[in-house]
């Protein structure tokens, strides 16, 4: 990928005063960073200075450092789909990645299988797409059920919603490796940062 | 239950001899009994006297023995599901322990949710049971499905197929525990006698 | 089932207002809708238009939300058992649940096999219900022992209560999968939602 | 403990003639010796001249070698309790254990909490020993039961019986872990040897 | 067990106002009651009427509430083993509830493996009590060691102290299950009121 | 996917009359079928008419039955990659899926990362395909170094491959999921038939 | 080793004023001692008069007490090698402990196989040590490339960095153990004290 | 390493006429091999070409391929220890792959720490060389006591001895990674190959 990232979440151990020193050195630079995994919290604390070059998004704990204006292909190539509310910080994750990339994606947040018809009324427009990255927690049947259904590539996000042998997401992507829908894929647990760079990667070569 | 039943997976480690002998004494008070996890091989070295009086299944090992005839019901108040071929084996000790207990059920073999149609298009003949027993390895996904779309009680059964992640049966038994689907409960996995008992007590109570 | 409910766990990563945007929408249809996990913090920090249609219960954390004045069952159909304060939060999740679609139930909390009598002593009341809810943590021998004693429907429900080995319920699982009284059934760590949905399938066939 | 053992499972790997040879050196020193874990096939594999010296028991895979005539203490102060057939194995390792020790023990084998009768009618017999070793697979209820009903030491030996979540006896284990009945001990899966030993610690003391 | 203890980690999802209700009704009836797992934070929290029959140990968070003034046993017949501070906590578990039965012990809290001299030099002085209750967490070997050194019952507390592959405490446990010196027995992590029950119940018989 | 496929691992509780009888019927209706997971000991079982239709690779234990002559395309759109011997069985499955539909690919077996130029000095030709499957078992660091290198699609195969931690494959499948290289996806353990397909969903819109 | 040493983890059960009693006895004795898992907030609320004494380093926890000045070996014969920010205090508790003994180390942070010539281009100065400790989280790569390319002994630290599978460090610890590059040894997770005494003991024999 | 070697077990899926032909290899370029893993079954259907090649060990499954006549150092730099017979095959493993690289070692067999006096009487004559390993199965405490007691070099092999908890080696494994005695390392379980190997790198420094 020829982008910058910083995941947040491996900073924990060190210090604020060195987050911020990473981050002037993109200023330094003037070069662009894709920021995630970076809560709310952690934005407030951050130098003020870099504070404003940050354009934040809550759902997905996600920032754009030091970007320019740009705007979105128009062509929606990439399906960014989930079944509720649970699952929406991981879809925006995948959403931002693709964004960030100049990539415009079609959205479907409301795709469970315990009501089927959700899934079917939706699939002539998901058809449209090129790539679709599947979101799915808990039993995770959502991505099975559509790998019988569309012929595209399919990368599957595991989420780590629920409780009891949900609880972690190990079950949602068990449950995804192990399906019967042949020729779908799977990133790790929460991963939608990770399934957006797959999706491109496929892109890419199309 | 107010029937006798022996596990053989249960007397590994005890001699042959002593499997005779506890037959023997099924015979001499005439009593009849449901023998499962009863391999081919050890059907063929007990006492040709026992033998005699065995009625084997060997796609499900399991054998009714010292049973009398009898006729089951016209009704078919149970439904057996599974996706197919590599689940016969459990939904046929489910259905053998059905029978056993005089129960006649609906079994349909090809309902796997990677081709949804071969659901839906069953599905008005489902809905006349008064219990779904519904049998998925891998990922599980079809009892999910199912839960969206029948109101009777479910009981899932998840199967040991597969391999890698699926090897064993407990990220198919984990999908099902997980699942989006509310109301459905679940049991051991590949246990079809536990799951057809589980049905027995309900059609007791209704 | 027919009736909505929301699972407040799922919400953990979406901000509260839109919770509050969910809630609303209900109230314009005006729609009931039974709330879980939802815990007495994140209560009062709802609108203040929304809390005042909200019944909360404390012990279960859930909620019957814009729910109208409803009498229950006189019969109680399905008893709700548990071994004692520990596991209390998830009996009253089952209780509310049938609750709120109008049944009432038999509720014994002192029921725990390390002292038998107790059990045995209700026995007979246990017999008048159609479906036995059985709640246990730690090494949930009671489901077992109850398989034993009576014949109907027995949906066990392992909870997380406990430390060392049984941290997080899947001890308590796994042992009630593994129940050597056979017909019992089991749900997910904790769900006394589901265990409630599932005494609900069973009575509408009974 | 002041007697020799040798558990052949650890022998896997290497040849048969070092067994041989360690053997002869316990027959040239004139030492008895306890051999654990020995398959039926082994033994018929060993030099006839150790063979002879070899008082083998099919059911527990055990062996009294090179051992003098001996009689068993007339009281019984240890009790050896399991539920069936399937967990006989263990029960004997711990048997001839003892009988190796000289310690004659009260032996019951139908003691199921499945069937809670069998385990009551036999209470007062039981309350006569000094300890109890409760042998149990699958869910491992039996111990817990009876925990609350007998105030002596209760040494509990999970058992590796059974399929699915059963399977390799770390569900029966962890449900004795976690048992509610407190002051009960545990040892390792199938560890009959271990708990004989262990009673024979507290028999020293007493 | 004739005495009565309260569990506080069981009591985490009912409210504080229960908690009170539960331990009036010790007071009303005028009966003691051992509390364990009980946070220096709750008890501040507990009614001041409540709170001054309590005495507290913040080490072993545990309490004697309503406790009559008793001295202890002269002889120890009790050894209490471990390795170090991070193993005071259950170690405290154990020497409290022995002390609530009115039975002193031997306390030894230095006793690393690591360190063998600290171990030996102490040999005697241990061989002088009836049962060993030895603590250890990561590697557990210290109860290996002394296994092989003295001859009592041995009653092993893996604790779950440390990072990494030891977190909870399960290596210690498995460590302890595993243990090449026989008739050792195990309880659940960090149960050091459940190892001492298990010596209360030999005292009882020798 | 537009192909049929059985996988012998299913069949493994069914007779092989039913078997036989099943690939009878895609005779019947000459279709061809590719079988997976067929051992070469199965394979001689099977009716002599159904066996002079198979063309079997006992590298893979894959099969193409009743499959009309056909040449496969020129260009290779697939590179196969993987470490060495102990994998190729995996590879070769990938490589007859591929093949099956009529793909040619570019095999490369001896890129193991412990010899870093084996890799690099093939990187240009790697380069000139469109997707790459990457197989590895034990450490599989392979994959990821490669995903520092190119910009293509890369699908992971763990395997099964190796002892101890490794054994399995799930040391391999958590390492390919946890890559620090970003976009690439994965299967499960073993699936070089799921890969294949993956890369064939990718093809078709390329 | 002939060094003192207190691990903070393991002091989280006993109260502060003992922490203090611990530290007096070593300044009494005019005993230095390294301290480690040190959080910061701790260091704050110890005694003034053991704070002054305390030379603590925010990024690993460690702190070095009662230590007299003491300058550094000019050769550093180990190398401590990381793959970015994130492991930065691992390799930190590894420098700073190697630091204690009076040893200088080569460090290097940013050689992450992800990017190959950030390694490559410095492994000239890596191969001038005589030791390797090398930390790696996630997938864990790094040591097994490093492994091909160097002939000293590498300490692997496996560290508890990332989501999903990486979570807590075990996917990062079984990768190394499965390295295909041999002779690499591990330590546990974070364990970068551990993996300094180890390059000591080697150190001691060179 | 600048040895060359195979590891049989990754064979296991690829034809013997392929393992010939990859041992010819060596023979035309008369080039030595370690092969590792090779069961004496497998040796005897090898072509006798090769098979007079080999110099085969049955204890530890290696054999020397192609390899000239040569002595062993004098010196014993590397002890080899274990504690008995079940460790015998990996000690072995240990021991062929050091000969192989012409080094001899000073091996002790019955080193098991629940007869302490075993390893304090070699303690002396173990100080001598400059590497341990140390071989352990099931609770692995020998490692650990040793690490108290000298200061060489420490790499410990866990093995798959054992039942129950022990099956498989990860109770040992874990138990050496937790080890309170500081500075140890562990490899791979039953990895003698390995633990050689390490040994061989710190060799080539000191």
């Amino acid at each position: 990928m020829n982008h910058s990232k910083l995941d947040f979440d491996r900073f924990s151990r060190i210090g604020l005063e060195d987050v911020n020193e990473i981050l002037k050195q993109f200023l330094t630079k003037n070069k662009p960073c894709l920021l995630t995994r970076l809560s709310e919290n952690k934005v407030n604390q951050i130098d003020s200075l870099i504070q404003e070059k940050i354009e934040y998004c809550s759902i997905s704990n996600t920032a754009f450092f030091n970007f320019p204006d740009h705007s979105l292909s128009e062509e929606k190539k990439v399906a960014v789909l989930c079944a509720g509310s649970s699952d929406l910080s991981v879809a925006y994750e995948a959403i931002r990645t693709l964004s960030y990339s100049g990539k415009n994606s079609l959205n479907l947040f409301d795709i469970g299988v315990s009501g089927l018809w959700r899934l079917t009324e939706k699939l002539e427009q998901i058809q449209t797409t090129s790539v679709v990255i599947a979101i799915a927690g808990m039993d995770a049947a959502l991505p099975t059920v559509l790998g019988g259904l569309i012929s595209q590539p399919i990368i599957a996000v595991p989420t780590s919603v629920g409780y009891g042998v949900s609880k972690g997401g190990h079950t949602a992507l068990n449950a995804l490796l192990a399906s019967c829908s042949s020729g779908m894929t799977v990133v790790n647990i929460d991963n939608g940062y990770g399934a957006a760079c797959a999706a491109l990667r496929i892109l890419k070569i199309s």
